[in-house]
């Protein structure tokens, strides 16, 4: 018995396979928003989604140290108490996992099974990390900035901590914080406590929990989640792309009650105000459309306010709803020109998969 | 296109049968607790249990009422100011989704997928249910109090709000509390928001979220949660045995790191100090087995002070660890005679599958 046997490669379900142990082992630690729960503008915790690589880390706050080092002109350590003491700031940001969407995808690459609900909306609380750069002062040579976190574990075979790069213009210019609050309170043990990044825009895994360590290096960051995890492909072998940024997404909040074990919903008849969340993270939210007859005919939604940032945008639609069975399903436009698919392109990490939600009422 | 086409009868998975798209729906809506969580006395909301049958309601807790109702001297209503004027008491409970367990038995019962980590001990804040009983005074003909909840929904095509009954003596007698607050907060919407029953000892289908109504009634309760649902059965027409306590179970925290995909665990060879949960909702836990050779050999755990309440008991117990692939397995016994079994029966509810946890481990 050997690390491989513990730790294989990836795969794609065969087909008609069903969700497997493994799978499910997943779906039962991790959790999305329950779709209901898209009514809060913040999300509380144990709404929002998460996604933890490996286990939630025990980590004592008191204790806890931030090492900024590598190409900076002087190597930094900060304790909480010291890290307050840089700045404080407050931002609302929608976060989503760069796999939602994965279970729906065919072939159903076989790794955490999102369907649509892995997002959630926190107000984060930290320093921004610009300010902790300047602090330490970034050196002309330097190129990536890699964040660690203390979470630990094996992935395909490669042992590690949980490690993402970004480019030092990615980390001075995407408003990212070093958060130690979510919604004004200390951050949960399963969002990051004591401390975490945040980068605005950019699917989750950028934004490393547990923070422990900023490198600055001088050359590109190679590390397994940058390099063979987080990458657009069509074949195992190809270099592939990164994932990078939240493709425009809309979801609908389901009308009317749910049966138990299928979810489908009971609506009854008469005018019913369909309501939910659209969000993008290249560009403002600029547009929603709704379908009541399974993508036939689409009507525009109405936006409340824009806002100034990348969070997501609440829309209603006025639905006349007759007896009947209906298939709802809705997409979002952003104002760079993203458009939401009604059927994604597949990729095998099975990232990024914005397919229009669909959801089937029995209007009574 | 009817009822019963979107709210069907409840069945079991075929031979080989992989989690259906429904079971997965709701696996990604509720979750357990990540098993590294037993680490805390008192799990924080996100990481304990959550299974919601319908959507978690809106509330408004400046609004909400509970009605006392039935066969009583004085109907009452309380809102929530008035409700905190009848007392306060914090207890420390243990709860467990009854259907802990399911999909690990074969045949696999469909329904929420819960392999073993629907549990969760937060300390509750609220006022004694009996308190409140008595204060509408309970009248001689009244048998059961049923608690009504205002989430509501479908399920095997009986659309209900959700509802469970107690007789008058378990409402009485079992440490019931109409609670307000989890783990010194308000209760998070997925808990109940802004008012809960708490029955200790008891599975969590008696504990009532988003508590509205309390009716004492002159007969038995016969509703769909108390009558059809769960209940122990072999064959689906049988009347069944009503689920009541939790059965003992014992949970280690998995040792090492684990790989992504799989969860299997990684540990160094050496010393390794195992440590878990036991917890049974008939009395409290006097005994841990523990097993590293995959149920071979039994040794006793540590156990630290007993706890005057029902929920979970710290164990311990000092691993030498040798390289090689291991099985660790766990086992509780209570103080009436309750032996956690290595495999369960079956009962086609797929309830209180306490079969005992196995734990694959590589020590490296």
């Amino acid at each position: 018995m050997t690390v491989e046997n513990f730790s294989t490669k990836s795969r794609l379900a065969d087909t008609g396979e069903g969700i497997t142990g493994d799978e499910l082992q997943l779906a039962a630690r991790n959790h999305g928003i329950p779709l209901e729960a898209l009514r809060y503008d913040v999300t509380p915790p144990g709404l929002h989604y998460v996604l933890v690589h490996y286990d939630i880390p025990a980590a004592n706050a008191a204790t806890w140290q931030l090492e900024i080092s590598g190409c900076v002109e002087q190597p930094l350590s900060f304790g909480l108490t010291a890290l307050r003491a840089m700045g404080r700031e407050t931002v609302r940001v929608t976060l989503e996992c760069a796999g939602n969407g994965r279970a729906a995808l065919n072939p159903r690459p076989i790794s955490q099974p999102w369907l649509a609900e892995a997002v959630g909306t926190a107000e984060w609380t930290g320093v921004p990390l610009p300010d902790l750069l300047r602090a330490a002062g970034v050196r002309e040579d330097a190129i990536d900035v890699v964040f660690t976190g203390a979470d630990h574990g094996f992935e395909r075979g490669v042992e590690q901590d949980y490690q993402r790069g970004l480019t030092v213009r990615e980390a001075l210019d995407s408003g990212a914080i070093v958060a130690w609050e979510m919604n004004g309170h200390p951050l949960p043990p399963q969002h990051g406590y004591p401390l975490r990044l945040v980068v605005p825009g950019w699917y989750g895994m950028a934004s490393v929990k547990w923070l422990r360590s900023i490198e600055v290096i001088d050359h590109e960051f190679t590390g397994y989640q940058n390099a063979v995890a987080y990458r657009f492909r069509q074949e195992p072998h190809e270099p592939g792309v990164a994932v990078t940024r939240i493709e425009p997404r809309a979801l609908l909040i389901p009308p009317g009650h749910p049966d138990f074990m299928s979810r489908h919903r009971f609506v009854a008849a008469g005018p019913v105000v369909l309501s939910g969340r659209a969000w993008s993270g290249w560009a403002p939210i600029e547009r929603v459309e709704v379908s009541v007859d399974a993508g036939v005919s689409w009507s525009d939604a109405k936006l409340d306010a824009p806002s100034n940032d990348l969070s997501w945008r609440l829309f209603t639609y006025d639905w006349d709803a007759r007896p009947g069975e209906h298939v709802l399903t809705v997409r979002a436009y952003d104002e760079s020109g993203h458009v939401q698919p009604i059927e994604a392109p597949w990729n095998r990490g099975g990232f990024a998969n914005n397919s229009a939600q669909r959801i089937t009422v029995l209007v009574t």
